[in-house]
């Protein structure tokens, strides 16, 4: 037999497995597991019957270039509509700046080849985006953390970590954050926070990858619109490569996504795709289009920021009601995502297995932080759970934690 | 202004750029152009009322996976279709040695990630396709082209350059063919140099990469289902990585290919296609599966034989009737292309320049060489135009080599 490992590149050899993606192969298993696992939208919100009558008109047969291959760029009519839906972030961009992705994680990767050198730093916070972790390790970079206050990344330690790495001869070319109800503490960076970010990526020569999909799903009851003001919206020195999706907003089945950079990177970046994908799902991209120019994102929006707040009232009522104080959290503020820490002395891999015995999973904490640290958190999901079925997983988790304080705490496990 | 050169990484620098998509984004700036240049298939072939059905019933909101994030390995039931399709290719794969890819662009581009160092040389034939040569390039791989015989790439030329890069101290793991109806030159590689390749592929421990698009697309009058049997067919001993599509039997908009590995290099595809876009699209997924098991496929197939042995008749008769000998090729037994010989003296380029002041474009020959070479080449696909079109740009391809062969021919430009 052939043995493949001697044909492995550095890349091969080193790949970095997502543990969000690990635990959808779990769920795919069994159909009675609850999952506060991945960050998955509730498909009830999905606008079926208007899709499905764009779909249909669509596939009429009466244009050919529905279903052919396309511009590496993106479908220009869904390229201006983009432009568009910037302008009401505050987001002044030219044509020439947007490029469409598949999916917002092809933009974090494309980044990751056109912009780091293997052994380069890349600055993240602690904890940060498991999909970013990954696609950064996997162009060879090292990642560097950063703490994060209750208003996002703190500006101190960002540039002593810059500066300490500089100093240590490594190259520091990027911040990567998620600005609006972080993956995966559901954090929201102050506005204060935003403008200095600015001026510290200028003064230090930085660029900042600013990935904004949950930016729609603010609640009123905790944030408004003001608050989730892009970073990219201030940017007078073009420092800010930002990204964004429509996964959230419509349904990620499509994988259409985009990023705004400078024409100099996007040209760049567009090259980079053509020997990647060569283009973004044809039909997927002129399905989304004729939603977007229904008006079908502004439709939605405010009844997803309902449908994720009920569900966030639901999972922080039921934990309350299940486990007491045993759990801390801070109320998220919008998003898909509930960060908790762990009661003293237990342990997330601990925890997971026990969650597993109960057929529920989530995320370990752990597999957030660059550092090694973490294992006293856990992220539950509660977007994609109907309402029954968080009440279900919130009594399995007390459950789990019941046999996890039972039985002895392993400690020292890093789970990439 | 910020100076973005200076963030680019060595692969960002780099970075090479395919002239079809470059001839594609000319074609798309002005409609009256007849365009010989990409290998789009003939929208008039989809099965469009088939597949607005399809996605009305899966658009039916019944199920909400249709919409929502899928494994990265692909959609179960798919890749159990893709199984039984290549039973009809007379490959014997396993579930666990399939894997989705966004097109097969994206098969070769997780090939050169996971598999090649940079600095490592690659084999492709002399010529190649520009989209394999783009992927391997942009992970830093070294080319190295090897010379085709009528029926196939020259076995000893194959064998001396492998060595002569390993003698060099040069890593050479991947030779990367296109056997059946070769892009850009049509060929077919005979059956016996099939088995002798396999055997070459152990002696020397390479892996071969087999890129099997066209292959149902073989012309009756020249050529028989049993000569395009893969190469993957007749593999004892795990040495071949077969990628194929269903954008040329189906429509290529959807952007669903796949790859047959053995199943300890599939989980390191699979892996790393995680960071790289999640998942294919599921829609896309979900339409092709119903396509394929409502027998769309079967049903296509001898009708794209017809149509492109047609338009290929039709490109070939007006180039005799408007070129007389001018131009000379052998004439294509199955796929979309024509590999045409310029008349003594002229050149790829200098012919471009004047066709596109004809509104003509096809794609230079020497896009195609890794050598420098292949400016008495061009490529002309007659699968998307109309019979008309074809007529159209014959006679502008005329017009353009009498004003080329005015103007002095330029010598020594390479064109990435």
């Amino acid at each position: 037999m052939t043995e493949y490992d001697t044909f492995l590149s550095p890349v091969g050899r080193q790949l970095h497995e997502s543990a969000i993606r690990r635990m959808g192969t779990v769920v795919a298993r069994s159909a009675d597991i609850v999952s506060f696992a991945a960050g998955y939208p509730d498909p009830a919100s999905f606008p079926w019957d208007e899709l499905r009558e764009i779909a249909s008109e669509l596939l009429s047969g009466a244009d050919g270039s529905v279903l052919q291959y396309g511009p590496t760029r993106g479908y220009e009519p869904l390229l201006e509509s983009i432009v568009a839906l910037l302008a009401e972030r505050h987001i002044t961009a030219d044509l020439n700046e947007v490029t469409i992705t598949s999916g917002s994680q092809q933009g974090i990767d494309l980044v990751a080849r056109v912009l780091v050198t293997p052994g380069d730093v890349v600055l993240v916070e602690l904890p940060a985006y498991t999909g970013a972790i990954s696609a950064f390790k996997n162009v060879q970079a090292h990642m560097a953390g950063v703490k994060q206050d209750e208003d996002g990344i703190n500006l101190d330690d960002l540039d002593q970590v810059c500066q300490r790495e500089r100093r240590a001869g490594r190259r520091v070319n990027l911040l990567y954050l998620v600005p609006n109800f972080q993956n995966p503490t559901g954090r929201l960076l102050g506005l204060e926070k935003r403008r200095r970010l600015l001026e510290w990526a200028e003064q230090r020569n930085i660029l900042i990858v600013e990935d904004d999909p949950y930016r729609s799903l603010y609640f009123d009851d905790m944030a408004i619109e003001a608050d989730t003001r892009p970073i990219r919206a201030d940017d007078r020195h073009g420092r800010v490569i930002y990204l964004s999706t429509f996964s959230k907003t419509l349904a990620p089945g499509f994988r259409v996504g985009w990023m705004v950079a400078p024409p100099a990177l996007i040209e760049r970046f567009e090259t980079a795709k053509q020997s990647v994908d060569l283009t973004t799902g044809t039909l997927d991209q002129r399905i989304v289009d004729e939603a977007v120019r229904r008006g079908a994102i502004e439709r939605l929006a405010p009844q997803l920021r309902n449908l994720y707040r009920h569900k966030r009232d639901v999972m922080e009522r039921a934990l309350g009601d299940e486990l007491g104080d045993r759990l801390h959290w801070v109320a998220p503020k919008g998003g898909f995502f509930l960060w908790a820490t762990l009661p003293e002395g237990s342990d997330d891999l601990t925890l997971l297995a026990r969650a597993l015995d109960q057929r529920l999973v989530f995320v370990i904490g752990s597999a957030f932080y660059v550092d090694g640290t973490g294992h006293d958190r856990i992220r539950l999901s509660f977007s994609a759970p109907t309402p029954e079925r968080i009440l279900e997983g919130v009594r399995r988790l007390a459950a789990a934690l019941q046999a996890a304080s039972a039985s002895p705490a392993k400690a020292g496990h890093y789970v990439r």
